[in-house]
C-alpha cells in the first residue's frame, strides 16, 4: 500500500480549493516593528511593512518585555525542564499566576503552553468534573473551542447562532432545568472584529443557571481600563465565571490561560491532561509575560492609540471606496469574497509594494467572505496607511474586485 | 445551581485517592544546575538538589543555548506574533525545522508549540487523510498519543500490551489486509526506562504493510551518535515513517516536532487544526532548541557521561539494597507501591535532606507501582550520589518499605 498517495491527493485537494497556504518567510527587527525582512523561495529579500501581525501593540518589541525575559534566561536559564508537577513550577509560573487572577480579579489563574491548549484542555475538562454538563457555544468560536467542547456526546453540546441572544435563549429554556450548563463564547471575534453583547449574555447565563466560559484572546491587554479585556470595559468581569486568554497576541509573548474562583483552578488544574502531561512555559516566557501583563495595566494611553490608529485605519479605506467590513474592535478587514483572487492581491501587495498581509481563506472564514484583515498597531503610522490605502485602490481598479455595495448585497 | 459543589467534590475524590498534587516553587539559578533553591508555602526558602528534572543533559543552562535565545530576542523581539500562517513564520522557525530535518535524516520536519500538541496533533489529522486507518498503540504510551489516537472511532484503533510484538502481531494479521496501518510506539518509556525492540517493530510493520509513528521525545539529545535518538543507535531512522519529538526535554527548551518525508509534512501542516490555529513559538526559543540541536549534534561526550551517570547511581542505589526498577536507559525509577508512601519520602527527602524528587502516583502510573523517578544528569557529582543513596537508606528503614526481592514479588 502506497501511503505517499494518499498523503499527495489530501494535498491537491487544498491546492484545487485554492487553500494551500505558504508561509512567508520574515525576520523582524527589533525596534523598528512592524516592519520587517522577507526572504523570498529564491532565497532574495524584500522590507516589508507586517499588516496582519497579533502582536497588536507592539509588546513584543517593548524593551520591558524583552529586558524580563533576558534577565530570566540570566538568572534560570532556558527551558523549565520539566511538567508543573515534575520539576516545571518555578517562582516565575507563581508570579504569572498571581499577575493575571489579579487582572482579571480572580482568585486564581492557571498557565497552559498556549490559548489554544487552555481552551481545548479546560473545556474537554469540564465535562469529567460537571457530569451531564450541556455546553452553549456561539457558531463563530475558534477552533480551539470547538475542539474542547467535542469532547462531550452530539447531546450535550448545542451551537447558537453567532451572537444571537433570542437562539442561544430557546436553546437554554429547551434544555433540562436541573442539568449544569455553560455558555461558551469570545469577546472580540477576530475575523470579523465584532464583539459580543457582554451585558445581556451573561443576564441570559443568570436567567437559566448557566455558568459562562469567556474566550478573551483578542481583547486582552487591549480592553478595560488595566487590559483586562472587554468584560472589564463593560464592567461585568465578576459575572464571568472561566476567563481565557493568550499571552501570545497582544501580551507580545506566547502561552494562555484561565483565570477563575480556586475552586475551579484547582480542579482543572488537577484534571486537565493538556495541562499535565507537558513540560511548562519557559522562565523567559513566563517574566516576560508578566511584565508585559504590568506594563500594560498601566499604561492606558497605549490603548486609546490603538483605538485612534483602528478608527483611522477605517475611515480611510472607507473614503477611499473601499469594502471595510462592519467591525467595532481593533481589527480592521476588506472583503474580497473569493479565494483566488483574496490570494492574488495579498501577493502582489507584498512583491510590488512591500506591504504583509496574508490573505484569510476557508477553513478560517466561510466560502465566500474572503478578506484581507488588517491589524493597525500604534506603530503603525499615518505615512503607512497612506501607503496602505493607494496600493489597495490601485489593485481594486486592476483585479476589479467589488467596491462598497458589493458588499452590503 | 451551586457550581462551586461540583468542583469541590472533584477534589476531593483526588485528595482521598491520595494523588493531590502540590507543585514545588523552585528557583534555578543558572550555572549552579542542578541546583535549585525551593520555596515554601510560608515564603521561607531552602538550597535543593533536583533528581527529576526533564532538562537530562543540562543543556538549559549551556551558554550556546541561553547565547542564541538572547540573541534573537536582541535581533527579533519576543513573541512571533502570529499563527505560523498569519505573519507567525520566521528564519528561526525555517531554520530550525531544517536542523531537525537533517538531525532525524528526513526531508522535512514541523515545528508544534510542545511535545503533546505534537502527538495530539498528528495522530489525529492522521486518521483525516488516511480514511479507514487503524492505529496500533503501544498500552504505556504517553497521554499525549492517546489523546490524539482517540479522535478514531472504536473500531479503528487497538492497544497491544507494553513492547509485546506477539501480541501486536495477532492484532495487525487479524486486521484487515488493505486497510492503511499505523504503529504508534515510544523509543524510551520515561516511566520505567526500558526501550522498544525497534528492528522487531518496523520488521512487523513491514511485514504487515504498516506505518510507523515513533515518539523519540525521552530519546532525542540522548541516544544515537548525533542525538536523533534510539532509532539512529539501532540503525533503523529510514524506517520510522514519522519520529516525533520535543524541544523541552533534553534540548533544553521547549516545542515539539514531527520529522518526515515533505509529502507527509505538508499535509500535516495542512489539516492539522493544533498545528494551523495557534501562535507559533517565538524566535527566542527556535533560536534556542537549533543551538541546542547543532551542538548535541557534535558533542557525543555528553551522552557517553550521561550514561555512565545513570549506569552509577543505578550501580549505587542496588548496592545500598534499594529496589532500582529494571531499566535500560538514563532513567533510575526506584519502587515504592504506595501513593501515600511514596509522597510521604518524597516530602521528607525534600524537607529533611534538600534532596527534591516528585513521587510518581496513578494516572501516571498504574496503581500499585508507585515510584520516585530519578534523572541524573552529567551535572550530578558523585557526592550527591552518595548523599541521596545515604538519604534513601535512612527512609527506606524509617518507613518500612520493602527492599528488593519486594520488587520481584
Ligand atoms: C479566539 C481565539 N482563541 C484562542 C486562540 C489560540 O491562542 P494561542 O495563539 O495562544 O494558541 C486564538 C488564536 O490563535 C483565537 O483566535
Ligand atoms: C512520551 C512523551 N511524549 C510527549 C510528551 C510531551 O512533550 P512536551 O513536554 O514537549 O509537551 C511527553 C512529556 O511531557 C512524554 O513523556
Amino acid at each position: 500500500m502506497d501511503y505517499r498517495d494518499a498523503f499527495r491527493s489530501a494535498l491537491e485537494k487544498v491546492r484545487a480549493e485554492g487553500r494551500y497556504r505558504v508561509f512567508a518567510d520574515l525576520k523582524r527587527h527589533r525596534g523598528e516593528f512592524p516592519r520587517a525582512t522577507w526572504t523570498r523561495d529564491d532565497g532574495t529579500t524584500q522590507d516589508v511593512v507586517v499588516w496582519c501581525s497579533n502582536d497588536y501593540l507592539g509588546q513584543g518589541q517593548n524593551p520591558v518585555v524583552l529586558d524580563a525575559m533576558k534577565q530570566a534566561i540570566e538568572e534560570a536559564g532556558a527551558g523549565s525542564g520539566g511538567t508543573r508537577n515534575i520539576s516545571g513550577t518555578t517562582r516565575y509560573h507563581v508570579e504569572l499566576e498571581a499577575e493575571l487572577a489579579d487582572l482579571h480579579g480572580k482568585e486564581a489563574a492557571l498557565l497552559f503552553t498556549s490559548g489554544y491548549v487552555s481552551n481545548e484542555a479546560s473545556l474537554s475538562t469540564l465535562y469529567k468534573i460537571l457530569p451531564g454538563l450541556i455546553v452553549f457555544s456561539d457558531e463563530l468560536n475558534h477552533n480551539s473551542m470547538i475542539s474542547g467542547i467535542r469532547a462531550g456526546k452530539r447531546e450535550q453540546r448545542h451551537v447558537f447562532k453567532h451572537n444571537d441572544l433570542e437562539h442561544l435563549e430557546q436553546l437554554l429554556a429547551a434544555a433540562p432545568s436541573d442539568a449544569p450548563k455553560l455558555i461558551a463564547f469570545e469577546s472580540v471575534y477576530s475575523m470579523d472584529g465584532d464583539i459580543a453583547p457582554m451585558r445581556e449574555m451573561v443576564a441570559l447565563a443568570k436567567k437559566y443557571g448557566a455558568m459562562t466560559y469567556l474566550d478573551e484572546v483578542h481583547a486582552v491587554g487591549m480592553y478595560g481600563p488595566r487590559g483586562a479585556g472587554v468584560a472589564e470595559r463593560d464592567g461585568v468581569m465578576d459575572q464571568i465565571d472561566i476567563v481565557e486568554g493568550t499571552l501570545g497576541k497582544a501580551f507580545g509573548v506566547m502561552g494562555g490561560y484561565i483565570a477563575a474562583d480556586a475552586v475551579i483552578v484547582d480542579a482543572i488544574r488537577s484534571y486537565a491532561d493538556g495541562f499535565i502531561f507537558t513540560t511548562s512555559l519557559p522562565p523567559a516566557l513566563a517574566a516576560g509575560a508578566a511584565a508585559s501583563i504590568r506594563y500594560l495595566k498601566d499604561h492606558n494611553e497605549i490603548r486609546v492609540a490603538h483605538q485612534e490608529r483602528a478608527a483611522t485605519l477605517k475611515a480611510r479605506l472607507t473614503k477611499a471606496g473601499l469594502p471595510v467590513m462592519p467591525s467595532v474592535s481593533h481589527i480592521v478587514p476588506v472583503l474580497v469574497g473569493d479565494p483566488v483572487h483574496c490570494k492574488m492581491i495579498s501577493d502582489i501587495l507584498l512583491s510590488d509594494f512591500g506591504i504583509y498581509v496574508q490573505p484569510i481563506n476557508y477553513p478560517t472564514v466561510p466560502r465566500g467572505t474572503e478578506r484581507l484583515r488588517f491589524t493597525p498597531s500604534p506603530a503603525h503610522s499615518d505615512a503607512m496607511m497612506d501607503d496602505l490605502a493607494h496600493a489597495l485602490e490601485t489593485l481594486w481598479v486592476h483585479c476589479n474586485v467589488k467596491r462598497v455595495g458589493g458588499y452590503a448585497a
